[in-house]
């Protein structure tokens, strides 16, 4: 193409040769997100004119990322966080169902392999904070119990670190047990305090450049699966947190915010804690069935 | 936000608080580039209806795209390549001056501290191929020599590998030189010839998923720097190539196109090669002025 033409069409025309490139892919769902990802990007690009340098910086980037992400540590997701797309996705593949627990987002701190705790016992496994008595009920939308769902827990100590973080290896503050046959669940924990999302890498840098902090509210995390149900994947956060509003990762759902009761000199409902401080959050889980997550792409 | 919201509220209210968490970024610039990128990420999302395991794949495919990026291997400019969005960029970037040598990309093989050989040196150092003898003149867009400029160049072997791509870090195939009192240039090379981009990572894994090929056409990168004129960056590609229609990257254009000469028992303008077979290549290279360059943002 000459260089007379004018910029938009020589641009357009880009878009154009990259759009034709995906229409031989035989996946149409594939073309789609192509096709779209590339409409939004070029989009992007031309909007803000990208100079060459701002260019090679979304490239510096993605490398800092992908250099400092390991089995530990996952800045992509981190990004994701920050940009609002996993609370967008959320939002976007939420069930319908009118009642079901809503969903938050995942974040970058799960790990498989948990130990199982049996009903109503500690997986703080020694973390450290004031102990924390969780318990509820697992339901169906109509009201009815979901016995023996699978719960898996996960939540930062009272420094706000996840077992994860530190280098030793030790597993605390995590676990999974089964609902009973009423669908009740009931454990131990330590109770949540706020922390900041790693923000020693590029993402840390971002959140610097914007003036947005990388603080979130306390919360503890809460996987839910049973035959039949969705897989549930959200927190519950401790009412009057001073980062409700402004959580780094956009989080928060008034419906998922739980006051939490502290006692001293009370036992527990299980008779342990006379003496020393401990703390107490009730919520039920209600579960949407499986049919009503379909949509269309999902 | 309560779930009797239709979806379409309650995700503009994700995309909504991102956009107000850079309100307090203070370089507009950066503002501006978090604000349109959070928007059109957005808008692909909720075009496409991202499911979650379509998230999750793009976590990996970026995670992936990290671990196998390191000095010799940019998966993340091969990325920006394949999508078009390097050749988008060269083109909101290309000075408006009439005359001036097109831009194409500038890929991931360019590294720095090449060898400087003199003029009408060799710098193919051993690679494998035909000889190729390419010469021309640094202009201005008056017609006027550019005495001195800098000419990087770095091309493929015969075999379609850039030096970087072996293992025993040898260098070969690159060079940099000073174009003389008249602009005029010359050195010796190696044919280049059509080469897939490294595909044995998730971006080949893009391409085969969507029919795509991983080939580029013959070409010679050039990198052209002189005091008072923007830096051009650009290639000669081989006329005739059967990979000019559907390069991989999208860099070529019509006028980049050079035909080659192929010679056997004459002598080469230095007098050079008179018995074995060699090739000749004609460009002339035209600098826009630095003025020029400038635009908003770039
Ligand atoms: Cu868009
Ligand atoms: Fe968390
Ligand atoms: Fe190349």
């Amino acid at each position: 193409m000459s260089v007379e033409e004018p910029g938009g069409d020589r641009e357009q025309a880009v878009t154009d040769e990259v759009l034709a490139s995906f229409a031989k892919t035989a996946d149409p769902r594939l073309r789609q997100i192509m096709d779209s990802l590339v409409l939004h990007l070029h989009a992007f690009a031309r909007d803000v004119r990208l100079s060459q340098q701002e260019w090679d910086a979304g490239i510096d980037f993605l490398t800092r990322a992908g250099h400092l992400t390991d089995d530990r540590r996952q800045e992509f997701i981190l990004l994701s966080d920050v940009l609002g797309l996993s609370m967008l996705t959320v939002a976007i593949n939420e069930p319908k169902t009118p009642g079901a627990t809503e969903a938050t987002v995942f974040g970058p701190f799960f790990v498989d392999g948990a130990p199982e705790v049996p009903l109503g016992g500690d997986l703080g496994h020694g973390a450290a904070g004031t102990p924390c008595y969780v318990s509820g009920q697992v339901l169906s939308p109509d009201g009815g119990p979901v016995p023996g769902a699978r719960l898996d827990i996960w939540g930062a100590d009272e420094d706000g670190f996840y077992d994860v973080q530190y280098p030793d290896g030790h597993t605390a503050g995590r676990g999974w047990l089964r609902a009973g046959e009423h669908g009740d669940y009931r454990f131990w924990t330590v109770l949540p305090t706020p922390y900041p999302i790693p923000h020693d890498g590029p993402v840390g840098d971002l959140l610097t450049a914007t003036s947005r902090g990388p603080m979130r509210p306390a919360h503890l995390h809460f996987k839910v699966t049973a035959p039949g149900y969705r897989t549930l994947i959200t927190h519950i956060f401790v009412a009057g947190d001073p980062y409700l509003a402004n959580d780094a990762v956009f989080g928060v759902k008034d419906s998922l915010v739980v006051d939490v009761g502290h006692y001293r000199d009370t036992p527990a409902p299980d008779g342990s804690h006379g003496a020393g401080p401990w703390t107490r959050m009730g919520f039920d889980l209600v579960l949407a069935p499986e049919e009503a997550g379909f949509r269309a792409g999902a």
